[in-house]
């Protein structure tokens, strides 16, 4: 495989973006038919923070973080970095001064399935990371990757240009050419939450909301 | 096993209840003689809280979330949902909206041998859970399981009407006879941690308030 | 193996402990040529602390915290306590009262690969500690180990009076000898460090700082 | 709890143990409803062993073995060793002498939730051994712990005289007063299974024998 | 997502498959520049066989064989199964009387990133299986997935066609349009291991052979 | 830290290493006081070889075994390699080609705390391995590392020259000073270990050879 960098991707529209960053992972997920979760090893470095970005993706040799130096180049407003190493690695690709470069470019945080170093100054910079491990362990800069192809992270098929959102119940992905479509009903189901929640706060159960006693009783449920 | 909900459970007083929370996981675990404990993998979703409950249990199909529902009507002031999946599983069977049911019906938090999701707004409700894992994978609602039975949660057989005692350090399960007499124990524990916490703190040695120094050297410690 | 105390072991000067404190793990790890680091399941208890401090080891029997009541008296101020069990064992070794203990000896943390407790406790009085687990489980005293004795620890060797520093990155000795060299390297990496990420932080590429786009190409790498 | 020996347990007509042996562990599992596995971390030492047995049943301190010695005073033919520490340890409780020992009294096995040792010897005695670990790790003999109650082994409830099916799947615990029945039904299950197994290998598919084609079609399944 | 079965796939000449079975994984995985490589948790249920056999894949939801039963059906001569679950699983989703079927029609082996049983029945049948875990919880039939889908299986991505290689070593995936040239470079691999071979066997050191000691000195290497 | 190769190291006689190797890895780790062990996660890669050797040790850089062409230069017959990687990595290191120059200096085994492949060649040479992981994915060679170094190997200090004892139990590191004093150890615990077990096989029970009875009587242990 020649190593490439592809600098013409489609991105979604930031608009996009931004709906699905507010609605949150687990509704997204929900919301594209239970799909496109990464494996839930993947943690935050501090908990909070709720993201979406187009990925800008990297596939790098384990123990080698030169092409991030490569993908910070290709980012814009809007994107989340999605780095994949190409076996399984916990070094620590990214620190501080990596997030200050990419932070200058507006990238909105680091998915990454492998390790991450100076989680103190990210989290004092406010630079969001996902990632397999927390380890002072670094990398080198000798062998090529590539930046911009389809990557498989933490089990999950990542496309450049598909929207990534993450927040503290892990991350999911979100093709690219469906994102408008998952917002849409994503936002659907965020209503009818709304509506549940309250009446769920007022005391009401669940069993009565969605009409459940009937269907237990039926399939044998017994209260003794 | 037909699926049941045992509706008439026998539930310790609050104020046992609440001694054992103030007495915190540890020296509940000391002082019912080192038993109880659920393993270590069980972490709270965020540092801080600690409760006890009367355990209000759920064994539940893997990646099903029916009897949950089931459950939170059994609730009353004081009980903790305490649920073991029938086989080993890591699905998100529990998030905000549950919390805001349960949450209504006063219920202290949520103990799961598997995983939950919601976690930022599980967080900001105050709802505490102790899990297994966070994942926003969902689940499903398609076969039963029972309430109030006894189950093994996390290696610890929990019945119905036990107090559950839950912070930092873990979980600690106490059977309900035993509970006025482990709350007796360990807050005598306490009395005496509190002036032996007043010695040390003023610099004495654990070796001279616990006398230590002569068994040392007859087992055949050597100073060089 | 004769238990025994070693009790005149030579410790760094206090300024050199505080200046590798100031570096942090990942600088500090870097900067002694990628050795060091213990393994990365060594985890701190809460967030936050950047510590340093000189090597007070312990080498305890597995489920046995006695010979840490024998370490505390060796402590003085600038020392940690380093304990390494002499067969894998997540049991909780360590909590408030011996917290409280080592504090009044001016004790900085705990490195202990095994389980700690109180960790409700320990974060209130800002005792850090990096551990392999929490862990409610408690220890006996019925047999002994040794103090200031080489021990591994988390798979790194630790000699009594080596540096040992430890942040959110994770943790790292230095053995007492290269200290002084290493925190001189430590502040030159810093110093280069700084600089780069004024000029990152303007919008400068990693790409142009460091010269890299001609070894890219040259080595194979395409834009397309 | 006061440390107890309990002699006279009820066990099994050992015709349904054999019956029971002969079936396996995943027949058994379904026979009963899905219930009574225990963890997959549970391992044979060798390949190809099947067994049941009658449970005697050990919960003893972690690290500490005594307890073993006690048990197997206990034994009679059909019977099984089944030990549970009281907290999580992989310590090697048991090696060639004490297999020895239980081989003498016609012990059939061990399950352990927890390290064995001497693994070459006890394969070669043909002594079959599922546990959590294989650990040279010795363990001491200083602490009691109780022969004949009910243990949580592995996420599994165990009672004494409970019947403990083995092999190369994995373990699964029946309840005494249930083994007849589920003897009957694993048998019925057996009988079944056998003609699907000749259907299967003369080339009839699944999709035929169990009728499924109407179905899948109907919840909306395409072929393209 | 709508369940989908694709039923005319293109698969790879048997020839090519054969000849990159003959080869074994770590070679066939070295010849494609180290690619294709499933996690190392995925082992083989028994030491010693080595195939390869074009992908049948299956996507199947957590805790449901019901798709296995359908792609059997789309076995030919040469094929192995591959299945992925779409949320971390360790349910036996197959045993021996799907063994049976797929054995039936001539399918070489399974490649499944969950559990298996009846691993005995399996062994005896000579049927080869790499998983992630040995299980004998069993699975429902209940909810679609898709046969013929791309997948990813324990991180690496599947296409249909694709040639799956498995040995001791784990497995390695080809993308079937490379397999010829993939098999060529294989080869060649071989046959140069083969000579190097002999001379190591006669005592030549890899320092002479691959020419290395004029390099390891000038990098700095000191012999003392 | 300069790369070197220590060419003149001690060695134990072989009449010591074979004596060890007859005793297996429980029996001297208990003749030298439960220490030595290495962390149970080594596992040998087929089932029966029993070994001892001197110790020839390689540190080297995660993902490249450059240094293991190096070491094979220094093996004598006896001898055994010990790899430890600087930063934890579970690459296969070592395979088929090595192997072959390693048996062909008459080199007893590998023991390395990372991955190894060509597992199914490596058991038809008889060429036996301990190992953190089997793992198709190869190393570079392009950083150097040292031999004959101390090194800490899956937990255990190993200095070149140490036995290093491994079977089905695991892997057990002597120092080389002490290996006359813990084979004679070993030997006397083995010759007493045969009388009990002649006892044991003839139906006598550990709690009369032992002597037992009246201190867990004494102890509180109650027979119901």
């Amino acid at each position: 495989m020649t190593p490439i960098v592809v600098q013409n991707i489609e991105r979604p529209d930031l608009s996009v973006i931004d709906g699905l960053a507010a609605c949150g992972v687990a509704t997204v997920h929900e919301a594209q038919g239970r799909t496109g979760l990464l494996a839930p090893y993947m943690r935050p470095i501090y908990a909070g923070p709720r993201i979406a970005g187009s990925a800008v993706t990297i596939s790098a040799p384990p123990g080698d973080n030169w092409m991030i130096h490569v993908a910070i180049e290709q980012l814009r407003e809007g994107d989340v970095l999605v780095l994949a190493p190409t076996s399984q690695c916990t070094d620590g690709y990214f620190g501080d001064l990596l997030a200050t470069s990419a932070q200058a470019r507006k990238c909105r945080g680091l998915i990454i399935d492998a390790g991450v170093r100076d989680v103190r100054d990210l989290t004092q910079m406010g630079f969001p990371v996902w990632s397999r491990a927390i380890h002072a362990q670094g990398t080198v800069k000798a062998t090529l990757g590539s930046v911009n192809v389809p990557v498989v992270c933490a089990g999950a098929l990542v496309n450049p240009g598909d929207v990534v959102v993450a927040d503290d119940d892990g991350v999911c992905v979100v093709p690219r050419a469906d994102a408008p479509e998952v917002l849409r009903k994503a936002q659907a189901r965020e209503a009818l939450e709304h509506s549940k929640r309250v009446r769920l706060a007022a005391g009401e159960l669940g069993l009565d909301i969605y009409d459940m006693r009937g269907k237990l009783v039926q399939m044998g449920l017994k209260y003794v």
